[in-house]
This record gives structure tokens, sequence and C-alpha cells, in this order.
């Protein structure tokens, strides 16, 4: 039997433990899988790194495209990250005739057709499940399972850090400062923790997702996104009291020829299997005309899941069924429904004065915007100045919302900025 | 392009739902994956179910043996049921050259290795998504996802009509008996549960399990199996109490070289994925060295769920994907581990006179047989005369738990049987 040769750029985080499961599995692999996957060798820059991994039959480079005039490599393994180097290595590895495995989101996200196109055309194949929830097989569960199914939603719990920061303050009552900085020194979170907290992380998860799901090369531009930075402890413990807990969800949602496509937070029914999705996992819940709810859960990013999500593509890859993973062609027609037309539930934080007729105010300019009040909180201020006035909605078009705030904000018994958030059912 | 050609054997729940999909969605398959499924052929005895199915491609005949005869057909599906025409149906199948994709689990539960082998030697492919918990893509994870890496655990909910009961009794406080009623009167249960509340389907299943995750063909009859009909009120009400839910788990898992296999009822920690699984649901908990801690969530039963998941096969079948999956050949030296070598945490209740001295009598005998309190509940009665003693045990081995019992029964204040649930971390 022929083996298969991986090479793999970058032996960071995801690539080390990449050629560490493909070294110790070796013999578990063959056996169950009939593929010989061996790693002939392995670019990093960094000595240290390098010299950290051992590779039994291969050698570690510091230049990767070392690897792309490496004829004896079938398939690369790009670990690199960004969208400038790692976008050249990818598409000159597909132009070298090479497959290509990637965990590279922010570049599939960017240069999804340019890439997809490139390997069509040439024949080769590109395995990217650890780009998106880490170890859940969410990727494979779309491409396969269910591309028999017409899918109508996928909400997803797509970023760790954010998921960990927001269960802290539901769980243990943080602040979003201590939540964040107790990701940070639990190695959660990054040191600039922007890409992860501002929602922007997921958006590039949810588009990947869509692209597959409803078969468009939505662009990554179109997707709504608001991050978690300006949750606040308060709604965190008003939304409990409601029955809620609030998620930092990312929807890519059918309707009709259009699709949204957004990254908030979220109130979530306590009642729905995403509730009790807490810590640094991930969960994908997806809905189906046949398949009906499901939801996969799991570990989203860290060496081991996601190095294991790797090894599953290079597997594929390795046993020729990889090739037979046809991408959906664009059904054609389906747009990207902008946010002002996107119907929800919402909780809004309006920050008042305590006085009489508050609330009568605030809710004649909802009605005047055709948006109507499901129930109300307002609890009698302690320091007789400003009070929280919370509302939740019935459905209603965020355009007409956006409007209503607008103009409550202008009235003058608001005191302060007034919060908003969604609910998904 | 050539055609695939399909043909279906049952026109029933599932059969019919599959025929329909393909009717539906053919061009939307056709575009997404490049391959033309078309159901060319179905068998079904019965007249009615017969005509209510339309084939725009294919014809209705009664006998499924027409199907073997028929050179058009490539593949055909299998969802008569039962183990005795249905196992000389599928071997026929393969011997005939065709691909079979079954939704059976009794029949690949006890005639695993007899029909794996035979379509090995013939070199045709056997899909078997639909067979354990419907939608929910188990199967593939198993021999896809995770097959590089090195399990140590599964735990299921996979019978969907034990847990809609257990849910019941649990956020209704219903009796077991009206819960079962309440079942049946739904559809979720059959006019005869046995099957379902005895455990038996879940075994079959964790059986199916265990072999693609262990990669050995362990005995239907090893796998130790207790039903739900004994599960108390009064238990699942203690256990509430106390921060569990009890749910029947079908557990397999590794310890060195043994391999745990189990249906039982569990108590699980409200803080668990499974323990929010609620209603009809299935889901399926898995653990790997590499992957960590993963869990998939879905409908496991039902027409379009079961029917999403053959269409699913066939795709894999039709698309030359279902050839590349090598199924795991055996490591040759797992056993099943005995029941009385399990070790687990207990919950225990005894039904005793109310007197002084009870609990140290129970506790004396528990410790003389290794078994720690971890905690324990005796609440003063109302009638005077027997009481309810529940325990929780630390960690303890089967064989001694119920060495224990059989002393304890004898004591002269034990005024009933006592309960046993094992606790599931």
């Amino acid at each position: 039997m022929s083996t298969h040769n991986v090479g793999i750029a970058g032996l960071g985080v995801v690539g080390g433990g990449v050629a560490s499961i493909l070294e110790a599995n070796r013999e578990a692999i063959k056996r169950r899988t009939g593929a010989d996957i061996v790693v002939t060798a392995a670019a990093e820059k960094d000595a240290q790194r390098a010299a950290e991994v051992k590779l039994s039959h291969g050698r570690v480079v510091a230049d990767a495209s070392a690897l792309l005039a490496d004829d004896l490599v079938h398939t690369v393994v790009e670990v690199i990250g960004g969208t400038g180097f790692a976008r050249e290595f990818v598409l000159k590895a597909i132009a070298a005739g090479k497959n290509v495995v990637t965990a590279n989101k922010a570049l599939l996200a960017a240069h999804w057709a340019e890439i997809m196109n490139a390997a069509r055309a040439r024949g080769v194949s590109i395995g990217f499940e650890a780009s998106t929830a880490g170890g859940i097989p969410v990727i494979r569960t779309l491409r396969e399972a269910y591309v028999g199914d017409n899918l109508s939603r996928i909400v997803g719990i797509l970023n760790g850090t954010s998921n960990y920061i927001l269960s802290r303050m539901t769980l243990e009552k943080s602040a979003f400062a201590d939540a964040l900085a107790d990701a940070q020194a639990k190695g959660y979170a990054e040191a600039d923790p922007a890409l992860d907290v501002s929602g922007a992380d997921s958006a590039h998860k949810i588009a990947i997702l869509a692209r597959l799901a409803f078969g468009e090369d939505f662009p990554i531009e179109d997707v709504y996104c608001e991050g978690i930075s300006s949750v606040e402890q308060l709604d965190v413990s008003y939304a409990l009291d409601l029955g809620y807990r609030v998620k930092l969800l990312a929807v890519a949602k059918r309707r009709d020829e259009s699709v949204e496509l957004r990254v908030h937070p979220c109130l979530v029914k306590e009642n729905h299997p995403l509730a009790h999705v807490d810590g640094p996992f991930n969960s994908v819940f997806i809905e189906g005309q046949y398949v009906g709810d499901t939801m996969l859960y799991g570990q989203g990013a860290g060496r081991w899941p996601s190095a294991s999500a790797v090894v599953a593509d290079l597997i594929d890859v390795a046993t020729g069924r990889a090739k037979t993973v046809a991408l959906r062609r664009g059904e054609g027609r389906l747009s990207v429904r902008p946010m002002r037309d996107v119907e929800a539930r919402y909780y809004i934080r309006f920050q008042a004065v305590d006085r009489p007729g508050v609330l009568a105010k605030i809710s004649g300019v909802l009605g005047a915007n055709d948006i109507s009040i499901a129930s109300a909180i307002q609890r009698e201020s302690r320091t007789g100045r400003s009070v929280p006035v919370v509302i939740l909605t019935y459905p209603a078009r965020e355009g007409a919302v956006q409007q209503a705030l607008a103009e409550i904000a202008t009235l003058d018994v608001i005191t302060g900025k007034s919060v908003l958030l969604r609910e998904e059912e």
C-alpha cells in the first residue's frame, strides 16, 4: 500500500497537534480506514516550535514554500492563519495539484469562491472541518448528512471565548470586564480579544455554514455583526429573571428567497438546548424540513479538538472520500435580507427618570411604530433618580424598532442609552 | 449522467418518506451533489400503502424479491423490519451485487458480522445511518469524523419513547403508567411498548455504536439491559431534589482492554448536557482522547428524520463516498466487562420501618461490603409505618452493591423491595 504524504504548514497549537496525532495513531488509522497517512514534511519559522515536533518520517523546514515544491507531498495542511501569505500558499498548493486541509476561517470567509473554484478547476480537494466549531463535525454534517434536506435555519454558539464570558456573567454574576479578565487568565481569550468579543470570528464561521447550507456565496460584509462588549450584568440578570439566557448567537435563517445572516447577543429561552451550552463550548443548532431540529455540541477550539478535525479531513482525502463531496452549486436566487427587515421579539432596557407616566410615554412611541409590548418590568428606584424600564416585545420589524428607539432617545424622561437584545426562538 | 436506481422494500412510515423525499428533491440533490437518484421500483404487500405512493419513474410491486431480480436497481432500501425475511432479503441483495441501505437496528444488532462480511466480500456498500438515532448523524460521525481518534465513551439517549415517558415523570410528576398511556396517545409508543421500555431497542443501538467505536463485534447478548418500567415517581422526585434527572442511558465505555456495555435508567447531574434532552428526542454523547466531549442531538425516530438519514446514505452510495468507508477491523483484544465489575455511584432507595437505628443497620452492611455513603435522606414517616431511606454512594463495584442489597433485603427492618439506580457522570 502506498502512503498518503502530508506536509504541515505551521507547527503552532493546531499544526503541532496534527503532527502528534498522526504520529501516535498512524497504525490505528491504517487498520481502521486503510489509509496510511505520513507527515513527510512540515514548515515552521519559529525555531523553538520547530524543535518541539519530532517527525519519524519527515523533516521540518523554515519556509512553507518548500512544501509546495516537494513532489512527495500529496496534501498540505494550512494552519498558518491570516489572509495574506495563507491565501497565496493555498492557491499555489492547489495550482501544484495538492489537496488542501485548512483550519483558516478568516481565509475562507474572505476568499471562498476564489479558493473553491481553483480547487474545482484543478480537481483537488479542500477540507475545512477545523475552520468552524473545531471538533464538532458540522461541515460534514451540512455537506453530507443533510445535503438532501431543505435547511431552514442554523443557529450557532460559535465563539468559545464569548460564550465563556457570557456564562460567567450568567452563572457567577460577573461583570463583563471581570469575566473577560478571567477568560484571558484561563487562556480562553487572546491578549487582544477583539476578534472574539466583537463577533467577527462568529461572522466568519456563520458565513461558511450559510454557504454550505444554502448554496450561495454570501459576501462576508453582508453578515450583520454585533459583539458582546456592551452586554451588561444588569441585562443578563433581567434575562435570567424572565426565563432567558444571554448568548452570542450566529444566525443564518432562510425565509422565502432571502437569508438572514447575523451575529449578535440574543435572549434564548431556558428550555432551549442552546441555553445550556456553557463555558468554552460551541454548539450548532440546525433545522431542516425533514430532519427537524438537531444540535451538535463540543469543543470549538483548542489544540486537540481542532487537530482531530484536521486529521478527519486528511483521512477523507487519503481514502478518496473528499473527492466525492461536491460543493453545492449556487441556487442563484437567495439574497441577504437587510437587517431592517428582520423580525424578532426584542428585549429593550430604557434608562428613565423615576416618575409616573414614563412607561406610558415609551409605550406610546412603540405603539406608534407598530410594536406591541408582551411584558414590562419597572421596579422602584433605590436612588430616587434613574430606573431601568425593561420591555419584551411581540415580534416586530428591526427597522421599526430602531426608529422607535431613536424617537424614544429624544424623550425628556430618558436618562441614558437604551440596550437592545433580540430573542432567538 | 446516468441515474442511480433505487428499489425500496417496504413503503411503511420510513419507506414512504424516503420515496417522497427523493421525488420532491431529485433536482436539488442532483444540483448539490451531482448524483441523480431515482426510485425505479418499490415493494409493498399492503395494497393501500402501495396505492398511496406515487413513483414518477418506477412501479410498485407486492413482492420485495422482485427488486432483487431487477437488474436496473443499483441499491435497495430495506425498511421491512424484523430479522427473518429482512435478513434473507439483505443477504440476497448483497449476493446480487446490490448496495443496501437499511434502518433495521434489530437485524444489524443480531447479524452484524454476517452482513458486513458478505458486503465486504461482494464489494458492495451498506448504509445504516437510520438504524440508530434517526436524523442524528452519529453513524457517520463515528465512522468518519472520529475514526482517527481514540474513543473512550459513548452515552446515548437512544429510545425516544422511554425518554418521553421519563420526561413526563420529571416535568409533570406523572406516574409511569400515566406517562406511558400519554406516549401511546401521542403516537410515541407502540400499542405493545415492550421493545422500547424494556431497553432492548436501546441495547440494539448501543451494540451498533460500540462496534463502530471500538472495532469489535460485541455480541448483543453481552449488553446488560434493564428498562424503565420499574422507575417510580418517588425516585424521579428524590433524584430531582438531589440535583439529578433520571434518564434511560445506553453506555459503551472503554476501560483498558474491556468495554462496559449497558442499558439502564441512570441519574444524570442537572448540569450535564444529556440532562436537558427531553421529550421524544435522542442524543449521543461521545468522548474521545483528542476531540474531548461532544454531543449530537435530534429526533431519533419518526418518518421524516429516519427517511432523511436513508436519503443521506443513498447519496453516499450514489456519489461513491460509501465505497471509501472501511469498516474498522477488530482490534482483537477488547472483551465485554462483566456487569459485576462495573464501577459507578449508586442511588439506592430502601423501604424500611420508621424506627431508630435503621440507617445504622443499612450502612453497616454497606460498609462491610466496601461501599461508602456520600449522602443519605431519611424523612419522617407520615403514616408511622414504612419510610423510604435514600442513599447515594461513592463509586462502588456493582458486584459489591448487589451483594449488599441481597444482605440488606434479609434485615428485619426492611419492609419492601429496594430500588437501585446508577449514576453516569
